[in-house]
């Protein structure tokens, strides 16, 4: 039995260093990489993810896990020879040339989706997405063969969530989601608002990120803040972690970076004990999600925060505005076509739309050629919108392209998930406001750590928030959030 | 035959990724890495290095090689065996405990020694040297029993170059650059010179160095300039060749950034037919330091460079100046203890001194104990100065805390090779002294690249040098060159 643990855990580290050289790849690809780099890198890639095929899939790992199985062991060897398992078992269930079939077919579809964008039209890319469509079916098969295909899917970025269960709960949120933008709408406040203004020198930019940040209690020593078209964070070793941003716009560089760095905080907060195994991850993509949303909707957007923090703004901000009308003025809810922009209340509908399309797409209720159509349909049903082309609708997002089905829906649940913790903080926390209001985030933090970040993959994700706030996934949380956040702003 | 050789070829495209990847982790080291992502950063770099040592020592590989070499071959088929069959058969004879020792050793030296200069007390960083020097003459004993230990350490660096010819060869330049100093100190012009100040923010500098890099031609789709400590290049694929500078003093970070780019270029140009091979790298360090000089010193310290080039200078610099007066305050002489400060005449001096020492104390004719002394010794004789402290002296490089012995010569061979060049360069081609001044240096470019870049390693970085400018190594063309370069600017 010792032979075995002390040859698992030895897998396990080189597994995550190859996760890590992997990660930098992936990071200097977007962040530095040369632009003329990108087939070597590819190269580079394949060889990484190569070895990792090969060590996951070993027999001996496989014998070792089935003889462990078998023992009696303590606490943390049991969650990571259970987890291990888990994906022992799935990365043998998908043939390695499929594998390599599945990602040669999304490199190519992301190239043409950015090539359909360029020229704003979907029929340039269906053919590219029929495929990928086709691919993510038969690796769903592959997955759990018992499931139905979007089932298993989903299961892979949130694990114990089914599609019954999020049927459910969006139908509720949609619902919900709409009465709060039709009585917002109803409003005079909504009619007479118009965008707000920063104009802010890039260097200016940084520097207010750089103190953000350290508000945070982003470790200088263990993170980095690089430049990248689309913002991420990305996990590179347990005193590695980086975030991006872009300097476009201020107000999108700093809660890019906010966002980022929530997710950040997660990472480097999870327990040393687990490090250099299967347990030193999240414990699934929509409480990632949460830890984001919880820094940049629940704290960056908060009325206590900017009545604080607003002098350090107010400098580049059009005049007129006072802490408070800033605060509204970033909390605008609008109808629109555009996810990424969308406020936190329409946000739920945007993912609700995707995830409702590309459930059908995998379980064959609907075919890609169909799928615009859909998508503009559900767009006029719950925005009241008709998108004018295809860059306002379908052609958006580049997550299907990439082959992530069952991806869209953990922005929701981390929605959720943030506004539980935010309720539960609220309640709990002494002099929670103020706190906010001064940017001492440390209390908040510690809470962070203690209650989620700590916990790293040892327990399912709706445990851990069960056990942090009292309740598992919880949609009502939310919109009881959501009003509570949003009428006054605009019933003032 | 043909499973053979493609069985190689395929080994050299995963050794050449594998370096890719080990270039990109040490790239990342110095430019971007978070402080204390350090451990985990190592032990990525040793699963690198154990799998570039696995695949080099694989029994399929030797075997294969040693049916090749049986075998009537092609031109380039039977370079790629001849260089491959080397590098295999030095890998195989360095036991993996033995590099495993030798790089935990150097890891604590290199800290030793940064401690050490932070006390600015050799006596502290002795015993770490002492370790170093027994385990290098260990491992020149693996590399080739037959040679003395310092001449196995030399050819690993500049093959074909032995102690014995370089000790005649640097006999020869230290009296003639000690003839060449004390000329010039015994000018006028010398006692009355006063070091050039030039005062530029960061994002000027990098606006300036973006320019000149431009015109030298550096791809922007395949490099990029980053910022570390101490400046260098590095390769990670064919099309990803990178370089740093260090925004400090403008004058620094320009010359250092075109020394950068000197050596990148000559990366860049190696024949793509060499691309996954073990003949797509540079034909020797010595050749390789040639082109960073030749970048460098003869053309960005040349005197057309600066009458065509101060203009975009002027109004950076001290009042008084003129386009000839700033290129003689670029190019002042001034026998100093800091290597990496010093001019192109003295430059000689400080690795005559260090080759002398290194070379004594790797063939045990100088213990580690006796060395200071000996520095001190022959800053007085080559310098006519003594150290006032160790950092003044012995302790200001670093290359022999990183097990570096035999590294110091190529940068005289580099700047032989370079004067060479430009000897050549200045006599054949038409206009030279124009093209230099308008900064034209299209020319000159596509001479390096079809004499020198493109034949990577191919040949013998000497006989390449043969071919492309009529003879090998030549120190009398360095000497010709510095008189015809330095004698005016102090005779003026």
């Amino acid at each position: 039995m010792k032979k075995d643990l002390s040859f698992i855990y030895a897998t396990q580290k080189d597994l995550c260093t190859l996760y890590g050289i992997g990660a930098l790849l992936g990071w200097d690809e977007r962040t530095h990489m040369p632009r003329k780099a990108v087939s070597a890198r590819a190269d580079q890639q394949k060889l990484i993810h190569d070895l990792i095929y090969e060590k996951m899939t070993a027999d001996k790992l496989l014998d070792a896990l089935h003889r462990l199985r078998e023992k009696t062991l303590s606490g943390k060897d049991n969650l990571v020879v259970k987890e291990l398992y888990k994906d022992v078992i799935k990365a043998r269930r998908i043939p390695q040339a499929f594998c390599q079939e599945l990602v040669k077919t999304v490199v190519m579809a992301q190239a043409t989706w950015e090539a359909a964008r360029y020229k704003n039209n979907f029929a340039l890319f269906r053919k590219h997405l029929e495929k990928v469509v086709e691919l993510k079916r038969q690796e769903a098969q592959f997955i759990d063969p018992d499931k139905k295909p979007y089932a298993a899917l989903l299961n892979e970025f949130e694990e114990g969530m089914t599609p019954e269960k999020l049927t459910d709960l969006f139908d509720y949120l949609k619902k919900e989601l709409i009465t709060i933008v039709d009585h917002i709408k109803g409003t005079p406040r909504y009619s007479g608002q118009t965008p707000v203004r920063v104009v802010m020198k890039e260097d200016r930019q940084k520097a207010v990120i750089g103190e953000i940040l350290k508000k945070m209690r982003m470790p200088s020593n263990r993170t980095s803040c690089d430049v990248s078209t689309h913002p991420f964070s990305i996990k590179l070793s347990e005193n590695d972690v980086r975030i991006t941003t872009r300097y476009l716009d201020p107000l999108d560089s700093f809660f890019a970076a906010i966002h980022e760095a929530g997710h950040a905080l997660y990472e480097l907060g999870i327990s040393k004990k687990y490090c250099n195994t299967v347990l030193f991850y999240a414990a699934s993509v929509g409480l990632h999600e949460s830890q984001s949303r919880f820094w940049e909707n629940m704290i960056a957007k908060n009325k206590s925060f900017w009545s604080g923090y607003f002098p350090q703004f107010a400098r580049y901000v059009d005049a007129g505005f006072t802490p408070e009308s800033f605060y509204y003025a970033v909390n605008q809810v609008r109808p629109s076509f555009i996810r990424v922009n969308a406020d936190e209340v329409t946000y739920g509908l945007h993912i609700i739309l995707r995830y409702e399309i590309e459930r059908d797409l995998i379980d064959g209720t609907l075919s890609v050629a169909d799928a615009k159509d859909a998508w503009n349909c559900k767009t006029k049903q719950y925005f009241n919108l008709i998108p004018s082309s295809d860059n306002e609708g379908i052609l958006q997002d580049v997550h299907w392209a990439g082959g992530a089905f069952g991806y869209f829906p953990t922005y929701t649940i981390g929605s959720i998930y943030a506004s539980q913790i935010y309720n539960h903080l609220e309640k709990t926390l002494p002099d929670f406001d103020r706190m906010i209001r001064v940017q001492n985030f440390n209390p908040v933090l510690a809470w962070l750590r203690a209650n989620i970040h700590s916990k790293g993959k040892s327990m399912p994700a709706d445990d851990i928030i069960a056990q942090a706030c009292g309740s598992g996934l919880n949609p009502k949380e939310f919109v009881d959030y959501l009003r509570a956040k949003f009428i006054p702003i605009y019933e003032r």
